[in-house]
């Protein structure tokens, strides 16, 4: 299925020109949060992307254990080693909420591993990002966060998870989809009952949905209070046609969420009336 | 003496197919243990050839000594700092088995060192990983176990031994190869009296042999219970024509582990069924 012309043409209108009229950061601020003890590449591929895909700046929060070699791998990157395991959420709140006013885009859970501070601290700025109307991507162990407890991403359709094939099936299954449903069919079942959460599907053919007519979604929750509640709702299906690489090496995944999380914070620009 | 058409038949099996049908991971997860004070290259050529090789994932295993510069060397590598001189067995025994479900061979060597605490996590991984049938390799100064006490290696066929010429000489004199054996029958009767593991001795032409005739060979040491053990029995030599590179730098005998490594991880992907 190819793309639909008018999402092409909605694409083509949130790239930013580029002719001189930008000055630095109106083309994109993009957040990383991961990296810890085990993880380092992961973030590094995912804030370097944003780079090279398009981003003016992009920046990595991370654990002192991860800082220094993601710092070495290149000097594009600003990284924040603020998520300290012997730090309190108090002490670590307004240091996020400080770097959230300059981001356009957060995405959470490339090398973010599983220790239980860094699942913590993953928790909390989505949290504080929700509050702040911020573009979301959830990717790899964010999306452990989500099958927990669903509700910290339920409703706020300015999210998207990008589950790969295991993390998909683990997700279906911890949100509730019908073991019965055509597979074609789970993304936009899982978005619908997250309340409009964009559903990147990863694996063969990648599958894109969206599905805002469920119960579950609601404007206030995603901090669309002035929108037309009918204008808003929509349930749309995309299956990526075009073939990918054929070797699966570690970090594709990451390299994805950043690609994605640029064309969102290009979206938050283009919101901001940067440019269009 | 060229290589026989059958085994390149073989071999031609074992490489993943690169046709879209595998997942991450199903083309070879590679461990490599080694890094610590004084080596840091070492584990970093074994686990980048792993992947440049066509190898999926590769980690490293080190100490938290080593970890900062394999770390920087690149961000495709996953460096777990897991081998701190101030841990007991005890708590590294369960982070080591942890990582082994994920691995599909284990490289022991490469930039390990003489420290007594590195040498000390050596044998205790060598141990876990035959405990769960991996593959295992074994490089550098990995030798020197095996030298002072054969039996952790002993009748485990899952592992291939990889000296250079000094290290050959050393361990031909500790495992008690008659002194008057002729040059290029000494890898396969070390291979016999450790009861079938694979010899790669290298030099200006390589020699790899396996004898599993000898009396120390035995199914049930290399979990092979279920096999067939007069078709288990082989004893084959095969000597590489094919000419190296003249120069002889360091870090070569390490490309070489990771690529072995790489094969055997395959090796266990085509048991395992991922293709084939």
């Amino acid at each position: 299925m190819p793309v639909p012309r008018a999402i092409i043409e909605q694409i083509k209108r949130l790239i930013p020109p580029l002719d001189g009229s930008l000055h630095k950061g109106q083309s994109g601020r993009v957040g990383v949060l991961g990296g810890a003890l085990d993880y380092t590449g992961a973030p590094f591929f995912a804030a370097m992307s944003a780079l090279r895909f398009g981003a003016d700046l992009s920046h990595v929060i991370c654990s002192p254990t991860a800082a220094g070699a993601i710092k070495s791998y290149s000097p594009d990157l600003i990284v924040h080693p603020i998520l300290n395991e012997s730090s309190t959420s108090d002490q670590v709140t307004p240091q996020l909420q400080s770097l959230f006013t300059r981001l356009h885009v957060l995405i959470v859970g490339p090398g973010l591993g599983r220790e239980p501070y860094m699942q913590s601290y993953a928790k909390l700025a989505i949290s504080l990002a929700r509050q702040r109307g911020m573009y979301l991507v959830l990717d790899a162990d964010a999306l452990l966060l989500v099958g927990h407890d669903p509700s910290i991403i339920k409703g706020y359709r300015r999210a998207v998870l990008t589950p790969n094939v295991v993390e998909f099936k683990r997700l279906s299954e911890q949100v509730g989809v019908d073991p019965a449903a055509p597979a074609n069919e789970r993304a936009s079942i899982i978005s619908n009952l997250l309340g409009g959460v964009t559903i990147l599907e990863k694996g063969p053919k990648d599958v894109i949905a969206v599905d805002t007519t469920g119960e579950a979604a609601d404007l206030k929750e995603s901090q669309l209070e002035g929108a037309d509640a009918e204008k808003e709702k929509t349930k749309e299906t995309v299956e990526v046609d075009v073939e990918g690489g054929l070797k699966r090496c570690g970090g594709q995944g990451d390299v994805l969420s950043g690609s994605v999380g640029t064309f969102m914070a290009w979206g938050k620009c283009y919101e901001d009336g940067a440019f269009g």
